[in-house]
């Protein structure tokens, strides 16, 4: 990372002091984005999730507009790249208590676009690794991410493409990094992220979407119905509509349900190459 | 904090990159050390536990020797102060996979020793915010710390002095930053860490004494137990032991235990004023 390619608090800079909160307690938020053509794709749900999560720390959210100067001031030049802002809680001294002044510190990284998911659809593990019940940050893309680092090495150990994350009450939470969409008995299901998992942007997305979000359900979802699911494909705010083509070995069908799900965010304008 | 009171990778430093795991994910662990007269207190049982937590997230521990050498760099002319010690797993591209050759970064801070507790014993709030029944994590002293962050946000906005925090299934864990120790019915008891809370260097090192650790009893401690404590004391590697004199504004009696168990710390040779 250069200081050409982040921008800290508005500044070119690459790194951080070793006080910075979200070092040392995972205190603060992230969103990952696509930008294509110097346009941030699905920015209003990024910056309501963004909004949501301050509310719920207690940090004070980026001015809205300075932020999106500060996002477009990395972009020019840039086809497809994709955006990664972290939002701490600032500096502080030794202790979990937050600042009586905290001044939150905003950190964007300008990385290249990944490349486009296997057309074959992914392989999937389910993971050993559980995530607790945590309604207190449920939902929020905050820093405290072990359990997906843990997650994801497992994927990684076996090869597979992405990991099904379970809960502590052994449902379907989401991927290691993406929402989970399953077609099940005829209906397109989604898990609830009260409890577990991120309350990803692509996934409000499509179900804020008139012609697309009614068809869905959001509740629990058990290994055993996205186990006899006819679809699933996965969403994140990066790459999209991702297929799903087996999970632990066992392969899954296509459906109808990506492509709608495609056309959704194709609405939004939101395309990617390859998905 | 300047590169003078700060080491990373041995090196005198005080800022990291941003692409720092740490930051990301919090992904890492860290120890929180009292150090008087040069000397480390309790510093096998942060080793152990630095070790253990390596273990358990697969981060290669440093080098013992070279570790203690760091820290004896920033400790000539300091009578007494605190080492707080992070280790990351580096620095990383975007996403949760480990770096498939991960070169983990060790950042060693030199901070003020804190003032002596208050003689009068500490004032509890019992926390709203619930620790996740977690056995993933449990124990780990890891930098996924948001809980601790909220629940002593909670304690500061009360105007008490520590928070005693309880886990999903209602138990009490551990305060915000310590671990405690209750005489209930005459028996002297501390919470299990397997589910929540944090396997603490000063509970390790008391409940191996071989005076002291057989007379406590390690398991489950519900809330209702701990209100009829005849004694209740918080303990951790950088204040040593503290008594509590209120939970949530009931009076708590001082018995011996406390006593003991100072007793026993610094029989260990960890005394600091005031505790």
């Amino acid at each position: 990372m250069t200081p050409e390619a982040c921008r800290i608090d508005g500044a070119p800079a690459a790194t951080i002091p070793v006080d910075d909160r979200g070092l040392a307690y995972g205190d603060g938020l992230f969103e990952t984005m696509r930008a294509v053509d110097g346009r941030i794709a699905l920015w209003d749900f990024h910056l309501a999730r963004l909004r949501q999560g301050c509310a719920r720390l207690g940090i004070a959210p980026p001015d809205a507009a300075w932020l999106a100067v500060e996002c477009a001031a990395l972009l020019p030049g840039q086809a497809d790249a994709v955006l990664k802002l972290l939002l701490t809680r600032g500096s502080g001294s030794r202790g979990y208590a937050p600042p009586h002044d905290p001044r939150p510190r905003r950190i964007l990284m300008r990385l290249p676009a990944p490349p486009p998911p296997c057309p074959h659809g992914l392989r999937l593990l389910t993971c050993a690794t559980r995530l607790p019940l945590d309604p207190a940050l449920a939902g929020l893309k905050h820093l405290n991410r072990l359990h997906q680092v843990m997650a994801r090495a497992e994927v990684d150990a076996a090869g597979a493409d992405e990991g099904l994350c379970l809960d502590a009450a052994g449902r379907v939470a989401c991927a290691t990094a993406a929402n989970v969409f399953a077609r099940v008995d005829g209906e397109l299901r989604t898990p609830a992220v009260e409890e577990a998992g991120v309350a990803g942007a692509c996934r409000a997305a499509l179900l804020a979407d008139p012609a697309f979000g009614p068809s869905v359900r959001v509740g629990a979802l058990s290994p055993q119905e996205i186990g006899r699911a006819s679809e699933v494909f996965l969403t994140n705010a990066v790459r999209g509509v991702m297929p799903v083509a087996s999970i632990d070995g066992r392969a899954i069908g296509t459906g109808g349900a990506a492509t709608a799900a495609r056309a959704a965010l194709s609405r939004l304008g939101f395309a990617v190459a390859g998905t």
